[in-house]
């Protein structure tokens, strides 16, 4: 049983950080959750809902006495928040994070909170991001959920295990991994997707026949697509921040489609139905597995 | 109202096949179906579940005396088929097919029933075909789906006409394009994502990494690989039968992956963003008009 928390900050109360303060009260794991954003009116919702029992628009002032502070905004927004707390914490506040990316957030914390390094555990559960805002918080995101944990070289093993304990109360399962790699495995199968899926979806856009395409287009294509509806800007926040490991996921993919490339060329059947094969085996045996655990 | 066939053939009592033949017989437009293929088990369970009333494992024996023939093969099965149909076929019988790629179908039949041209109509249901075997067969498989038909330059528009309207008695809706028209359009919405997928989780699949990857790729993944699950066989047939189509799409799709890469290279924010927020909104409006229609 994880350490009780009296006052949680969630810095961003949607989805993520407006379901991690519901399923901590629900385990009876906090007493007093403090909201923090930039919208008034979406504060305002999670009051109502009983998703936070306080609001303030000042990050700063809200973590003055806080034992823990979540911050669920997007990567680009977290190093101007970090900075406003900075002064305002005291030792042993845990500070932990939702980023969908790793090493740059590890840069932000070692840099805007030297001083508070100890109690810092970035952190990031893997549960959908299409709904926004505090109404899409709910009890039960998490149950059954991956959560990376990718301490600093300087967080305290205590810290470590109250933040992985308070995500195991919340149902989910937890992974430690260096930040670096999270951000290789994550470029693979997050990342390089949704960016193979943009890419996509805008080149058949910009075909003279795309009218069409897309009066054609059917259940395959929608499913491939699904990901090509994600926002640009947190997108674009991803593709910067985890340029690199991106980067050789797109070189390594481009070398397999150049290899495809060639089979098909040549009419090489029997390369083009073996590649094919290996594929379809190994998503089979994935889906299976994923089936098993979900 | 289409005029109604007596004796249907459809070779390959399948998804696609069965539910034809189901379909036209709840619509009353078809007295007796005799079900061809290869393996008996199949075309006994077809006679079983009365998705057939006959079988034969002989094409050609089967189509004398018919009213309408469906190819309802693998495309590369479709040459002996047509060869050995070829002497028994009587001027009238209308002969259609379901194959998922156009042009070679169309040059197949002008080379295997160069006296029959009038009475071909190649056509292309679109509907899954992840399920297989005669017990998969539905009536109202059809129902809201679209059918692409293609005429041949020598086909009889009063053949074109029975065949778009027994297809409209299954509830499709026909859609009419030259078979070349056809390729390139589904190069693009449905062979080209088929392939990105297949290359995309084999490369996975060969990384280093590949057992943590697997391990925590979650939804986005699951949709975006799902036709990677695929049959490998069906795949490079189609590969191989639409190349030119599908090459000229790898080659736009290969460019349009460098522009993005550079744009990451050169850490261009805007352009990314933009290239995403074109593609969110392009498949948007695809999905809008997508679920209207179905």
């Amino acid at each position: 049983m994880p350490q009780g928390i009296k006052t949680l900050v969630v810095v961003g109360v949607g989805l993520i950080g407006g379901s991690f303060a519901l399923s901590l009260k629900r385990a009876g794991l906090v007493e007093r959750v403090v909201g923090v954003g930039r919208s008034l009116e979406n504060l305002e919702r999670a009051l109502e809902l009983g998703v936070v029992d306080a609001i303030s628009q000042d990050a700063g002032a809200a973590c003055r006495g806080a034992d823990m502070v979540l911050l669920a905004t997007p990567v680009g927004q977290m190093e101007k928040v970090l900075l406003a707390m900075a002064p305002e914490l005291s030792p042993g506040t845990l500070v932990t994070d939702a980023g969908s990316t790793k090493s740059d957030v590890v840069r932000l914390f070692e840099r805007c909170l030297p001083q508070h390094l100890a109690w810092c555990v970035p952190a990031h559960p893997i549960a959908g991001a299409e709904l926004s805002g505090a109404a899409a918080a709910r009890y039960g995101l998490y149950e059954n959920r991956d959560v990376i944990i990718t301490p600093l070289a300087a967080s305290d093993p205590h810290s470590v295990g109250q933040v992985s304990a308070l995500w195991r109360a919340c149902g989910a399962r937890i992974h430690h991994l260096t930040p670096q790699g999270h951000d290789e495995v994550f470029a693979s199968v997050s990342h390089l997707p949704h960016l193979l899926a943009f890419a996509y979806v805008d080149m058949v856009a910009g075909k003279d026949n795309a009218a069409s395409c897309f009066d054609l287009a059917a259940t395959g294509f929608r499913d491939f697509t699904r990901i090509a509806g994600s926002s640009p800007e947190m997108w674009r926040d991803v593709a910067l921040a985890n340029r690199e490991a991106l980067l050789n996921e797109l070189t390594a993919y481009r070398a397999e489609l150049d290899a495809m490339v060639q089979e098909i060329e040549a009419a090489d059947g029997t390369a083009l139905a073996e590649r094919f094969a290996r594929a379809r085996s190994a998503r089979h045996q994935w889906y299976q597995a994923f089936l098993k655990k979900s």
